[in-house]
């Protein structure tokens, strides 16, 4: 990417689209999607009961933990297709758990419930490996996704130049800087790959909304295939947490980068003084 | 590479052989090149003093600094080759201070010197920028070396596979345990690239030798190509501190990894009590 690329490509020169985008967003926010419902480990009628949850709150797009065991992983996501229908959006995600060929054949299997990508199917540095694995998947219509491993712009731009992934998954803490994230934003769009942020975690979610608006008003200008992972978890302890609406991240209105946390919650969970320590060790 | 090509490869099960090539070990040692003659920085008449009394202790394998400024690198690899003559070996090493195709132009202006190998051209994560460093430089009879900043076999691997090294550089700390090595060294043989480690800093060198006679006596059989880098440097620290007798490693007999320190070192670098602490917070 050369610096005069990298400057034509963001839309910041023209005001009129750039409003009528800022606009949108603070109107519509930014499409998201959910990780909360299908964790591993949990019962079938708990799976059901938060798809159904979960689509009567708006959601439309699912990601749903699989590689531990085949048979179950088949049991799962059909009983989740079914439960969220054959329009909405499926996922799966194995963090890294098979080898290359193993990966094939396994999401091969997976098929028939039409993920729309699978994610981190092997070792997050494996470039060729993916690269393996999203040319014996194409003819599946099933997208490899990878990314939250991923330490700097170097990665992704093999995996970029290796047409090794579909979806790029920036996580905003693992790449050093905004700096970082910006250099992928930009590279992603060169190669017209759409970026679909890792979040959840202790703020990832905060941390992100910033970088989806930029590469929404001033890169990618497009919403196709595009969403931002979200989970529904330790959000309380931000003293500007992230506001969802219709399964959308509405942009923040709060100065900053939104990586504050409440100052109780710090000394709640200071060590070894914080009474959460306290607790723990007095158990 | 699989279990049974891995248990093919160790020449552990012929003691006839094994035998000979511990043999040889012990009587002339694994060959080292030296990296002590040209740090950038030094004058002229000190990389000539250097490369002079090297050649009188033996040593006839020179790795240069290079990257800073291509005339001083003329001049010095110039000079460098004058004093070693034509028939020993010089290697260049950028500390990864390029882009791909700033690599390529720099290494082919230096390519009348005959270096060996180019060491680290570019981002040590780049497996398809050391790819087209590799190609590109072929024509010149000038390999690629890499992997002191390595962590993984996954990285080694994609190295070997898309012939983007020709020597693997391990660094015995960076890999995460001696298993994590082994691996490498048997895909290396798998590839039929040799293994010259990377060694120096401190305890590098001591804690590299027990790896490279495992390499040669059980897995590669062989000393063409091969060498580990020797670094003249903070030996003193160490119980079982390397033996170098004319340019070679001598296997160590002590027992152990050689990995421990002199407890009067560790006492005299101990922060903050240690004398070299204090001596540096009274300046």
């Amino acid at each position: 990417l050369t610096e005069k690329e990298a400057l034509g490509e963001t839309g910041l020169r023209c005001t009129v689209c750039g409003q009528r985008k800022e606009d949108r967003m603070m109107k519509e926010g930014y499409p998201a999607y959910t990780t909360s419902c299908a964790w591993l480990g949990y019962s079938d009628q708990q799976l059901k009961q938060l798809c159904t949850d979960a689509l009567k709150s708006g959601w439309t797009k699912f990601k749903v933990k699989v590689g531990a065991n085949l048979d179950d992983d088949i049991h799962r996501c059909r009983l989740i297709r079914q439960t969220i229908g054959p329009n909405n959006t499926l996922m799966i995600d194995a963090n890294q758990r098979w080898d290359v060929a193993e990966a094939i054949s396994w999401v091969t299997s997976l098929s028939e419930f039409k993920p729309l990508w699978i994610e981190e199917p092997t070792s997050p540095d494996d470039i060729l490996g993916h690269a393996a694995i999203s040319k014996a998947l194409a003819p599946l219509g099933i997208g490899v996704a990878t990314g939250e491993q991923c330490a700097n712009r170097v990665m992704f731009k093999q995996f970029l130049q290796a047409s090794a992934l579909q979806f790029v998954q920036i996580d905003s803490c693992r790449l050093g800087s905004v700096n970082e994230n910006l250099a992928v934003l930009l590279m992603a769009h060169k190669f017209q790959v759409p970026v679909c942020p890792h979040a959840g975690g202790v703020g990832l979610c905060e941390l992100v909304q910033h970088l989806i608006l930029f590469d929404y008003i001033c890169v990618s200008a497009s919403l196709s295939n595009r969403m931002c992972e979200y989970v529904d978890h330790l959000h309380e302890h931000f003293t500007s947490p992230v506001v969802i609406q219709n399964a959308h991240y509405m942009p923040p209105k709060d100065p900053g980068y939104s990586c504050e946390m409440l100052e109780s919650s710090v000394q709640r969970h200071q060590y070894p003084e914080g009474d959460t320590w306290k607790l723990l060790m007095n158990k």
